[in-house]
């Protein structure tokens, strides 16, 4: 699994506290300790701690940056704000966390990502929303796929998200999003990677951890390989790493816990 | 979910002395309590806690129904035990647990289920033992259903188990019992039931209830529907509710754990 952490988010408090106060420490700290449980990029978000949606991105990037040069995700739904994030980031490697299948994003993530050897992240919803069946996410899917090809997006660096939507909103969702993900595994060879929006799925709901843990296992059997994620929820990360285990991602020993996170 | 707890096994060291001491109230209390946590049927194992089957098998049947009506699985590779125990339980809901897919198998067991108006389940095994791949196990599975349509038993009293092995054993098998049970359900129309006896999967392993909850929430996400395990876990009965909640088995609530516990 590729692990994107989900922390440094300015609709977190103590993230949001730090962006308002120009405080370092609390997103580096946070930036470390999601590394250290096993992040592989750290998702960088402004979300609504500030109107300076490009400025804030820089200075998280950056700040993130003196403390290590891991992949990050820059997380923006802002073109100049994305922008920013990427040339911050220049000669490390990054992921664009989002386009959709609007023909526009198409046309202005597609290029961005080619231009900055990005990794992205293709959302399944357009024009009209987000398909409530599995035929209308796998043809957006598709339609990402093809797009990503005519920019010479290698396969391997695109992630199709078939968008998760909180359990308590639609109860139908959670059962077509892990058929969908068994369909974008098909659409190429190599597929894509599949990636979702954890956290999702549980919010607003008063079991959150073991929502979320459930289902991504769940859509793990079915072929998810990323999810931006807590990795700060240990209980999660075991679910996660003994779901590897099933699936022979790597060979049982007896502390296989243990022996996966050295 | 249909649950089987697992309990009720001469492999188990309390059930064992309170078998060879002839001692009503364990079983007892273990029948009660496994239904109280949420089983449907209670299987019925003499293990290796008597060298008389038969007679071991019709005392433990007659000790758990005099406190209880439940649903009893009678679980035994000796058809005299068998033949005894659904004797002793005539006039209430029974299961025959197992036949394989061997014929001669075929041909004692589905007659008994037959006659005693049983659900049997099927495991995917024949005279050549465990397949090892997907195609194997569903060819099994439908001389199974073909052999239970022969015998008049119908579709909702056949269940399927695709024998899971010990993930330690061979590692490529978890995978494919998921596979096979998504196969499985394509067979007819409708479907029959899908089991598996979960606590196989971490047999000699040393993280038991992490890799059975893991393991059970994955095959339901393909479509398992019954499964033999122990109900006095918690954890794992937590998360086959919340697992049954994402496939849309029940509505939503706050509370949904308590409500499906009521």
């Amino acid at each position: 699994m590729i692990i994107v952490g989900e922390r440094i988010n300015g609709m977190f408090k103590d993230i949001r506290r730090a962006i308002r106060k120009k405080d370092k420490g609390p997103v580096q700290e946070m930036a470390l300790r999601q590394l250290e449980a096993g992040a592989d990029y750290l998702d960088i978000n402004v979300g609504p701690a500030s109107a300076d949606k490009a400025g804030t991105m820089v200075w998280l990037v950056e700040t993130v940056r003196e403390v290590t040069d891991a992949p990050l995700a820059i997380d923006s739904p802002n073109l100049e704000a994305m922008r920013a994030g990427l040339e911050a980031c220049k000669g490390s490697e990054v992921m664009i966390n989002s386009t959709t299948g609007k023909q526009e994003d198409l046309e202005a993530y597609m290029p961005l990502a080619q231009e900055y050897d990005a990794s992205i992240v293709g959302l399944t919803m357009d024009e009209n929303g987000i398909p409530g069946d599995v035929n209308g996410r796998t043809e957006i899917a598709l339609k990402i796929l093809a797009s990503a090809m005519e920019h010479g997006i290698p396969t391997d660096k695109l992630f199709i998200d078939p968008v998760i939507l909180p359990v308590n909103a639609d109860q139908r969702q959670p059962a077509n999003v892990m058929k969908a993900i068994g369909e974008f595994k098909l659409l190429s060879d190599p597929p894509p990677h599949i990636i979702v929006g954890l956290s999702n799925i549980s919010q607003g709901t008063k079991q959150r951890p073991l929502i979320n843990r459930t289902y991504l296992v769940m859509c793990m059997a079915h072929g998810l390989d990323a999810a931006i994620l807590d990795p700060l929820d240990r209980e999660l990360m075991d679910a996660m790493i003994t779901a590897e285990l099933l699936l022979n991602k790597f060979i049982y020993c007896d502390s296989f816990l243990e022996a996966y996170r050295r």
